[in-house]
């Protein structure tokens, strides 16, 4: 490696994602649509998400434990819901699939409710969310995730950090998303601040005793991530109320396997003995603007709200009050215009799988 | 009063409720249905939002700013949606309606969303949540509050404590059910804090100027709520990012007023100067079970989702790790077997109010 930055323009990224998959059989649309769900991650400032998901997916696939070739199905439906088996791939090609059947019954039906089993990560759940915002609906996308969050009063992890997504049509204001995990941290936010050696915000993490900490490494000592909110008395029950919500319309509506039943994401570690439900779960929901108010009206009051919010007195004049998914959309103008900065480990770990599998490294990626 | 508490039986409370509505015009059923929901409150243990509430309304009321014969109407639909106007009447009312509606719809689409305008205070979102249950369907309950919360980095209170109920059926267990403000704190917890000489914890409350604090008497100050999470840096911008999605769902969706345009809710707060929306706005939602996999099946595995949560090792052993609703059964459980305990200063603030309109003070709250 000729620096200790690597810089790739997005769409080059994309080429190189495909390439990978496409070597190992999957089909090029799904290939695509997994990279584009990656790159939207790295442009978004979300590398958590993004092309460092590939070495876990290929790990997955080396260890016959993802379906490259998954067809998602239709188990049942209705007028306005639907239930999807991903068929046990990766959660882009049946989250996308599922987003698409739930814009398509609200088109019909006003909204549409559809839920996935037997699937893997899907990456970004905002991704989903805003597929709907183009239809003039409003998108919702939720999952579940491996077990890192204790409930309140609970020494172990017994749920994931379960993001939801919530996209809002606008009309000149920029589309509202707001996209967060259920919890304060995300795992690879704690693993970030243990290596630059700083601790975590109180509220946020417990020893595997139970005791709260602002050490980053007891994530490695079967420590837990708190829920939103932290311990009861900071009413962190909220987080935990909010995270089971997401873990039930993931999972129990679908059939998926549920919190600490969530099947690991990576292959380092081992399958898990028993298996409740079918792989991991999803949830996404798309509600149409007209058929409650006509569709300009909905989205001129929304540019309102987003004025409104915006306009609040800030308590530091340099730091304005933000609408959810401002600092995404500055950081994807910023990516698009000067390329997408790659850590050297991420490469080299890539690397290092691709040349086990004997995949070529794509041109876009090798030239460092 | 000869005692310093005021012990009734929950049956007699709800007849002296509905007595005084009727007294002033309210249609029976309709009285039936505010007591019942304020009853409810005070069997959950939830005093901030039952007997309380009587006062207020009345109040509102008196100034010509509630209607108490009001008739919900639907003002659009579609196969699983629909638009109430709430008729300027209480949340009951078109609460209770909407939520019908929503029941109605998902039994024909699978699942029903209904959105209200124009309507007040509904008292706990739990209510309308669990009437999904026995039709065997998750019940979803969410309704916009005045402005009491700062979005993150904002020095005013732009947002209210929009609360959050989501019911799920059972097939052995206790109904789940998760209701919840969006915010640490409630309002009622603040004062009664600062009334017992305590303080809050911390990342709870800020200063008018936006400085973190401890104090409970700082929202007597123009203080604010912080969102769940509390400041930046603790993750409070996911806490606002939830209070926003409630504010969209119930507001801008249904047209009602957004943020900090909420109408208030006690009479002694005056009305604003301008109204973008109609009244107060509620979200609700049913998702029908066996639209997507059979009852039973679903239901069995939701028992085994309490069990598994149920058995987590506590880091108390005196402290068991709960499921939401855990408290409330047990509260509901203690009140209807020994009454209901109301504070004297309650009692008297409505005699206040009872002999200003010249209503009768009813029986069963006259024998003390």
């Amino acid at each position: 490696m000729n620096s200790d930055k690597f810089i790739i323009n997005y769409n080059d990224l994309k080429i190189a994602i495909t390439d990978i998959f496409t070597t190992i059989g999957m089909d090029k649309n799904d290939a695509e649509l997994v990279a584009d769900v990656l790159v939207e991650a790295e442009l978004r400032g979300i590398p958590s998400h993004g092309l460092v998901r590939v070495k876990d997916y290929l790990g997955l696939w080396q260890k016959n434990r993802l379906n490259i070739n998954a067809k998602p199905k239709i188990i049942k439906e209705s007028l306005a819901t639907g239930l999807v088996d991903g068929d046990n791939g990766l959660g882009m090609i049946s989250g996308d699939f599922a987003m698409n059947l739930a814009i398509s019954k609200a088109q019909n039906a006003g909204c549409g409710v559809v839920v996935v089993n037997n699937s893997n990560h899907f990456g970004i759940a905002g991704y989903y969310a805003i597929k709907a915002v183009k239809h003039d609906m409003i998108g919702i996308a939720m999952t579940n995730a491996n077990p890192t969050v204790a409930p309140t009063f609970a020494k172990q992890a017994m749920l994931g950090t379960n993001p939801i997504a919530f996209a809002m049509p606008t009309k000149n204001e920029p589309m509202f998303l707001a996209d967060f995990a259920t919890v304060p941290i995300a795992r690879g936010k704690v693993e970030l601040l243990e290596k630059q050696g700083k601790t975590v915000p109180e509220g946020m993490l417990q020893t595997a005793d139970g005791i709260p900490t602002i050490d980053p490494s007891v994530l490695r000592k079967k420590g837990t991530i708190l829920p939103l909110g932290g311990d009861y008395e900071h009413a962190g029950y909220k987080g935990y109320c909010l995270t089971a919500i997401v873990d039930i319309l993931t999972a129990i509506l679908s059939g998926a396997n549920f919190g600490n039943f969530v099947p690991p994401q990576v292959s380092y570690l081992p399958e898990k003995d028993y298996y409740p439900g079918k792989g991991l779960g999803h949830f996404f929901a798309a509600i149409k603007l007209d058929a409650f108010r006509p569709t300009d009206e909905v989205k001129n009051y929304m540019d309102l709200w987003i004025r409104t919010m915006r306009a609040t007195t800030p308590i530091d004049p340099n730091q304005p009050v933000l609408i959810p998914n401002d600092p995404e959309v500055e950081k994807t103008n910023f990516h698009k215009k000067n390329g997408i900065s790659i850590l050297p480990e991420v490469i080299n770990e890539l690397n290092q799988i691709l040349n086990e599998l004997n995949i070529p490294v794509p041109d876009k990626l090798s030239n460092f």
